[in-house]
């Protein structure tokens, strides 16, 4: 483990938690599970028995690198990656791992997002341990594969080859068979039928030796406009020369660029208790409730009655007295004030649109 | 007309309002009805047609003395009366009355709360004037009546006799029988079914003279307190001399210290949709509502959907969206959120009396 790297990916904008979350602190500087921390602090810190802060990185836009080192003050700032324009991941994995190969040429990198959670931190660090083992010593793209618990469509796939395995540590490793792209329900329900399809959580191990080679050949584009100084990694001036050219790199993510294309992709199948967090309704059920199945996110002074199967969320100064709501999730914040039926909550992004644009102007 | 002045009381602290009202910004200084006003301005407003701003007094606590001006600029500052201390409206009635006579000893006056609201007002206006002419020509203290429209036991009630009235301008002036406080609910239907009784609305209109000597008759210890220099009223030294003597003056009411004393008390009856707006539900009931029955107090950015039946209301600066709440009060403020069942809202208080007790703090 000692040339192994964590990579953490913390420049997305997630506008899904409105109105706790904005452009200018969007999802992974913030409490959503209610933990006391932010989901990047949660994510760090789930990564610290396994390497020393040292070996983590974060990679995120140049405009969030402040609130990045605000929440993660022992993180040496160089471990700090600035992206100076939004290119997608596939910019961002090369970026992090030409900047490993200068640092440590027998590097292996861990790549993950930064606002998920894990419940079984224990099975995952020992999955990670092998699957780090796996790719060291393997010319191997491994992602992490979530068995799946329900017919999810708002996921990507993995199918694997149930008769390909490869046993590294304690864990076995599979051929991909092929990656699919957010399902349609009769197609997601086919594929928990079928036993041998994995949610893609978009955690990837690989050496940096096998992901550059994978660039090269899968995406010579961004490889090239990456490597015209290909001596600037690690060095004082990287950061100037990244400035430079990494807003011209191709828009695509690491899934379409490499994860599709490559021949030499595994998957190691993981029940850890994932969920990305991905709506307020998710944030719900992996939060503890109390007897009434409601979950308060609040510091500060409230009384809550004859409220059942809620999820409430309020400014830390704030006095709340709630009564009577049944399925709702309530979200304040000194800018907004969200007050919405729970099962109702994918049209929330909808009607925040409608809310927002100028003809709704009141 | 030439010798009529205006007596606002708007020094009351009002908690019924919370989490919109505080001591610090109580009920008269908001826009609790949502005509883009406060109360006291539009009661201020209303008496404008009858007499000139310089014969308009406000008696308030003095912390208040600067919000009345604020929200009256157009008040000679004069003309603010301040107490230094909360002794109940005898005291103050009485103080109103000293300063008016050392200015005008023919004066007549009409004292009236500053956060009702009264929907007719030129049939108001027209009983005011036939009103005033009455108390300036008799030694008569009138208290005007609200028809009773339901029975409702949060009011006092007055019984005239209906045999014993008196003409002025167009009104019958009927003698009072007798004040009632607060009734319980079998009382105050009797009171309805028998059709003699009005509610107490606590405006009232007197001569300074005859108020004055009823004050010297009914309560000697208020008028002995306030007058031991009589001649500083209406100099530049009342102000200093208020603040030292005010203080001692009993603790009491002007309908227990006179109402219920004095022999010659009228009752006006008035039908000029009157509201105390005691209550979120009863500004919910006087308020303007959109076809789904919902009160939208919010000059902000907001949109709310399958709503019915409920008052919203929310600071200026906020973006709101609501969706399938049914009979509720929604009050926001910056310090504190309110979502509350419509048909509880007498349980507001005592759950806000736990709510900010100490032994509720998390």
């Amino acid at each position: 483990m000692n040339h192994a790297y964590i990579v953490i990916m913390a420049g997305g904008i997630g506008s899904r938690f409105w109105p706790a979350s904005t452009a200018a602190t969007p999802k992974q500087f913030l409490d959503i599970a209610g933990q006391g921390k932010s989901l990047l602090r949660m994510t760090y810190e789930r990564f610290l028995p396994l390497v020393p802060a040292e070996r983590i990185l974060v990679l995120t836009h140049a405009d969030y690198a402040d609130r990045v080192q605000q929440e993660l003050p022992e993180l040496p700032t160089p471990n700090i990656l600035s992206e100076p324009s939004r290119n997608n991941t596939a910019p961002s994995v090369a970026l992090a791992a030409l900047h490993l190969q200068a640092i440590d040429p027998k590097a292996t990198m861990l790549i993950a997002p930064s606002d998920h959670v894990i419940e079984k931190e224990s099975a995952f660090h020992a999955l990670v341990k092998d699957g780090l083992e796996f790719v060291r010593d393997e010319q191997a793209i491994l992602t992490l594969g979530m068995r799946p618990s329900r017919p999810d469509t708002g996921y990507g796939y993995i199918q694997y080859n149930n008769n390909n395995d490869r046993l590294a540590g304690n864990s076995l490793m599979f051929k991909v068979r092929q990656f699919t792209e957010k399902p349609d329900l009769e197609r997601a329900k086919s594929f928990i039928a079928a036993g041998d399809y994995l949610w893609n959580a978009g955690i990837f191990l690989f050496s940096v030796t096998t992901i550059l080679t994978a660039f090269q050949e899968e995406a010579p584009t961004i490889y090239a406009q990456l490597t015209q100084d290909p001596d600037i990694f690690g060095t004082e001036a990287e950061a100037d020369y990244i400035r430079r050219v990494y807003p011209d790199t191709p828009n695509i993510s690491i899934d379409y660029a490499i994860m599709e294309k490559a021949d030499y992709i595994y998957t190691l199948p993981a029940q850890i208790g994932w969920s990305d967090l991905g709506t307020w309704g998710s944030v719900y059920e992996r939060s503890e409730k109390d007897e009434s199945a409601v979950v308060v996110q609040h510091e500060g002074r409230h009384l809550v009655e004859d409220t059942k199967r809620s999820l409430l969320r309020f400014p830390k100064e704030k006095t709340v007295l709630i009564k009577g709501l049944e399925d709702f999730i309530v979200v304040d914040t000194p800018d907004a004030l969200l007050i919405y039926p729970k099962s109702e909550e994918q049209q929330i992004k909808a009607d925040r649109q409608r809310l927002l644009s100028d003809e709704n102007d009141q």
